[in-house]
């Protein structure tokens, strides 16, 4: 039936060209490879911060004949790091000040916000995330790196325009920017599903699903140069999660676990409303205090210096942080905490093997327990 | 600071208890568990289909001695459950034909469908399924499955509107289907994830993300009873995916494999294009027909017969089914693929071992490549 039929040859071959075009040109599915691309290729950058981390640990781990000197040298390698990001981000571009994540919102819902996403911006996010991560304060980097792939997106479609044609379209560009916020997240954990959950989350009231494609593609393909990235560095042997969990195949988890994961999560949930609820009521005293907050505005570095001056000495680990974990970076803590080894028996801290990173978790008098609860109070919340 | 606000502990406790309330009210946390629970209990009815299922290979192996009478006996027990649901659905409720997924997005959108979302239709949906399924042909079960979670929906909907009050909204109907489609799918394959993002996809041109966390609450805890039913039941162990993959965790798969797997992507988006565009002109090439077509509207129970005696015949396994491990039903075929046992050695297909139902797809004097190509073919397309 079908063969006799004369038009389909052609018209199949027509429809397949056109298909190919349409799909470089409405989804510009060129923008959102390079797009990945760079996001992904922020993983050298990757390493300024983990050389910036190390830096502190080095200096730290010299000075173990002083102590005073050795703490001088833990607080003040991040109040120098946070003040600089604070000041150079102040000066260069104010925008850059942020999560970025409200703002994504904002500019999403057609918004036009004045110099959020130029250049200038850009480089002064970059340098000031850099620093502030590379202190060691336990910082998210979702936001700030929604913010970056938007100004990537911003930067790639206005540079493309200069050739003209189909670029110019500025309601293709917000399709871009919701495409961006996905690639920000995924690329950050190289967690593409994760990503583009995130981005129709919190960018959006009504999420256009013409952009999900879009956001699961850039975001996917951002996530796998990522990994492949990591092999050809020869840190990994093949393409595997960021964060790896080592369940047991035939027998993941136990029935009996399931209502401790469920207490963990309510749990959490409530810690995450007293947060945001803490948050608000500290924010809304200070801006009461009007001394305090005329103060803070005049003298702008301050508060982050001091604040980091705060966590670091807190973090001290020959002082509270032996109790903490405080040695450990944000990314070595997750390895261990993720780590499939048992640190207690029948809900008794026992002797097991503390091996590498996870030593740190061991103090001679505290119970690993009261360690976990410490981390989780001091850097979580 | 926090400590000697007066306000703190009564506001606190005055938000949290308002937060509770609201929870119940506004998401019908009550509805979405109600609805997550029938769904996943529908794991009873799978069992219905598997003895359906059962019951045509016990007849097909009964009748060995004579290879006409099993030849009879596999292909008229799917003649008849098919034609059977099919007659059953056209008598009680012509609506429950087809899908489900195009009416369900019509209704989100606002349309009234009458008589789409009552308790006849949802009999008629039910019972047709079970036939339908039972019968052995490749049908997907989302669509239906979308359907039968929105009638669920909608009559938990109107039975607790009887004891009024909160339950009246109009609106929050809406919504509740919206958590429903995502339910039908999360359940349908214990992948509440999956069927999240199947129903942004696929209900909606704008999503709204208010009814984001309902869809994922009543998924998840959808899929959760599902695979708890089937440990209760003894058919597992612990709670496990429904359709295991057995990746090594310390190396899930070589970066040489990655082109393979791009290669099948690509190759299996063009062969999903090429069907649907087949399937729109065979839809117009008999719309065209007017004699076929009056023909088939009178005996409407004719093309669903045909084209079941065609299928059949092609897979029954003495026939050409051999060349396509006809035998196995289509979660038995899913296993075996899934399975993680090499058939093949540098490209070429040796002798391994294929043990339990992997032995369907072995066969002395074709090669297990041309055994896979013809099953895809057949069952997928």
């Amino acid at each position: 039936m079908l063969c006799c039929h004369p038009a389909i040859p052609r018209s199949l071959h027509c429809s397949l060209s056109k298909f190919l075009i349409s799909l470089v040109k409405c989804g510009r599915t060129d923008l959102l490879i390079l797009l990945g691309l760079l996001m992904a290729l922020s993983a050298g950058w990757w390493t300024c911060i983990a050389i910036c981390l190390q830096a502190q640990k080095w200096m730290y781990g010299g000075l173990d004949s002083n102590v005073f000197l050795q703490y001088l040298a833990w607080v003040t390698y991040p109040v120098v790091l946070i003040t600089f990001s604070a000041g150079f981000t102040q000066i260069l571009a104010p925008q850059a000040v942020g999560s970025g994540i409200p703002e994504m919102k904002t500019i999403l819902r057609g918004v036009v916000l004045k110099e959020y996403l130029t250049f200038k911006t850009f480089v002064a996010k970059v340098i000031g995330l850099t620093c502030a991560l590379g202190s060691g304060m336990p910082l998210g980097k979702e936001g700030p790196f929604v913010h970056i792939a938007s100004l990537c997106a911003a930067l790639l479609s206005k540079f493309m325009s200069l050739f003209g044609g189909i670029y110019e379209n500025e309601s293709r560009n917000i399709e871009m920017l919701a495409a961006a916020c996905a690639v920000g997240v995924g690329c950050c954990f190289a967690a593409p599903i994760g990503g583009v959950l995130f981005s129709i989350e919190v960018t959006s009231t009504f999420f256009a699903v013409r952009n999900y494609w879009r956001g699961f593609f850039a975001a996917t393909f951002s996530a796998f140069i990522f990994r492949v990235l990591a092999v050809w560095n020869r840190d990994e042997e093949t393409i595997t999660a960021l964060f790896k969990t080592r369940f047991r195949l035939d027998f993941p988890f136990d029935l009996q676990e399931l209502p401790a994961f469920a207490v963990i999560g309510i749990a959490s949930g409530f810690g995450g409303a007293l947060f945001v609820y803490l948050n608000r009521l500290i924010v809304q005293f200070i801006r009461k205090q009007k001394a305090i907050n005329r103060f803070l505005m005049k003298k702008r570095l301050l508060y982050p210096a001091l604040v980091t001056l705060l966590v670091s000495t807190l973090t001290f680990p020959p002082g509270f942080g032996q109790f903490m974990a405080g040695k450990l970076t944000q990314k070595e803590s997750l390895v261990t905490l993720l780590d499939n080894r048992t640190w207690a028996k029948q809900g008794i801290a026992e002797e097991f093997d503390y091996i590498g990173h996870s030593q740190a978790w061991k103090h001679p008098q505290v119970n690993v327990f009261v360690t976990l609860v410490l981390f989780i109070v001091m850097k979580v919340g």
